[in-house]
């Protein structure tokens, strides 16, 4: 039997992929089960149903399944890493079922530092779609923890968190900022939002925070208008520091990678920064997860004859 | 009967001070009745368990009660504002004593926008201890929101909210960098934050923020000295936004406003940015209750030959 199965484990979801002999996705499953959440019976349960009924194909996943408190943790490789030598890095565990899982290693970069899991795969996976990127680009992963990432000569040489998701949570949910009204999509105070973190100069945006406050009590923005205003304010914070940290230039072409609806707000953001963002790649694990299977051999790949078929 | 009551009341608290006709604090009560959260019976009913059993004197509020959703809202003054006619800008309401309540307005910045309540008179009461500062001056008040303040000849010309202590708490109780590790204190983790917000250049320390779990993760800072050192990066990141954005100036004297053990970490990280900051003022919001009721002619002082008794 030709093929893979890819598995995309994080801290809050599980996401598989079957791949043909071909590296074609011929069925992808998603279930709640981050390492922080499993079912009953642990990771080998998990694994069990979310490939039940799928031929006996290699596995490899990556993300947080690799990291302390995963199924097996499996060591960083610190900067400056190629992504080619992934490979040489992953690391395997035995599953119940008797066969193999392996795992990618995560990233760090010793200059933050800084730590990522799963997103050196996404990295892997954007680089086998746009090859042109390898030589000099920098990407942006938005979600929970954004990750920005810059890549010379196939190699990542730098990348920062940004905890924007989280705090726009933890700020909408917990803090004086957070309303009871309905949430109401404003674009135009998202706009706002982004202008204000662009022009903060070298104070920053995080002492800008509380003009979310004073713009409600002065009437320029009303309460359901609040939450797209610190969106903006916080997602405009991220190109602010990317710029003024390098992680980001203008020289160098920005790649998103990441879910279209959040990947919007960034290229609205972008363009106020007069960054022009192309559309994101998606699927980017996915891609990950084959090209790296391929490149070490895990993945079953049918000869060329078959896959023309 | 000679004196004055003074009411500093909050959002989450409510301070009341006796003043003898000498500006002398004979007494002071505190309830945890902010405007959030009143008995039953609302403002009156606090305001008539805060002062039983005082002499029926004058009364000068400072602080949220001024405020939407507060006793009665007073207009904010646009900055620059001189603390000196704060005075001209007091209202009052009748309480159902049959007795005025008088009100000190807020002010505001519209620069920022910006807005505080109750820090004003902090500072009209820091100027009344320290005349000096009047000159030019830089204030720093810190707390759940913290206030910078820059004072030149008695008008206040600019602030700034930091939302450093609510930032910490939410970072504290719900992030993925609170712990569940039992709090130790670490100077050298406070340190460490503090040396990271400072040196993190124009792009700030809000992209540092996940370094505290990088750390964890790489050995160097155990569970327990994540707070402080989060609290350092925090606290660090005020002085590095007053700086960029002129809040404080080298060539300007710098003073505390506020809860000694809370002004000794902002020493501490003065300290580290090579400025040299002064023991705390306290009791500002009491100084500056007295001095505006005697300037607006609501306190009633006593003559000379008592004042000596």
């Amino acid at each position: 039997m030709h093929g893979l199965i890819g598995l995309d484990w994080g801290t809050s979801s599980l996401r598989a992929y079957r791949f043909d002999g071909a590296g074609r996705i011929a069925e992808t499953r998603a279930r709640p089960w981050g390492i922080r959440q499993l079912p009953e019976g642990g990771f080998d349960a998990a694994l069990a149903d979310v490939t039940a009924g799928w031929p006996l194909l290699p596995r490899l996943a990556c993300g947080m399944v690799g990291s302390r408190g995963g199924w097996l943790e499996v060591p960083y490789l610190d900067l400056p890493a190629e992504l080619a030598h992934l490979v040489d890095a992953l690391d395997r565990l035995r599953a119940a079922d008797g066969m193999d899982v392996h795992l990618v290693p995560g990233l760090r970069d010793p200059h933050g530092p800084d730590v990522m899991r799963g997103e050196e795969t996404q990295l892997a996976g954007a680089l086998a779609l746009r090859p042109a990127l390898a030589a000099a680009s920098s990407f942006v992963l938005p979600g929970t923890h954004s990750k920005w990432a810059v890549v010379r000569d196939g190699a990542v040489t730098g990348f920062r968190t940004l905890m924007t998701g989280e705090l726009y949570a933890l700020l909408q949910r917990h803090s004086i900022l957070g309303g009871d009204a309905t949430a109401t999509r404003d674009d135009a105070a998202f706009a706002r939002g982004v202008a204000t973190a662009r022009d903060s100069g070298a104070a920053g945006a995080l002492g800008r925070l509380f003009t979310a406050r004073a713009l409600m009590l002065d009437g320029v923005l009303a309460p359901g208008a609040v939450p797209d205003y610190l969106s903006g304010l916080l997602i405009g914070e991220e190109f602010r520091i990317a710029l003024a940290d390098g992680l980001a230039r203008r020289d160098v072409p920005l790649q998103l990678i990441g879910d279209p609806a959040l990947c919007e707000r960034y290229r609205r953001a972008a363009a106020l920064f007069d960054i022009d963002l192309p559309s994101p790649l998606q699927d980017a694990a996915a891609h990950g997860l084959w090209r790296l299977a391929v490149q070490a051999g895990v993945a079953v790949t049918a000869p060329e004859e078959t896959r023309a078929c």
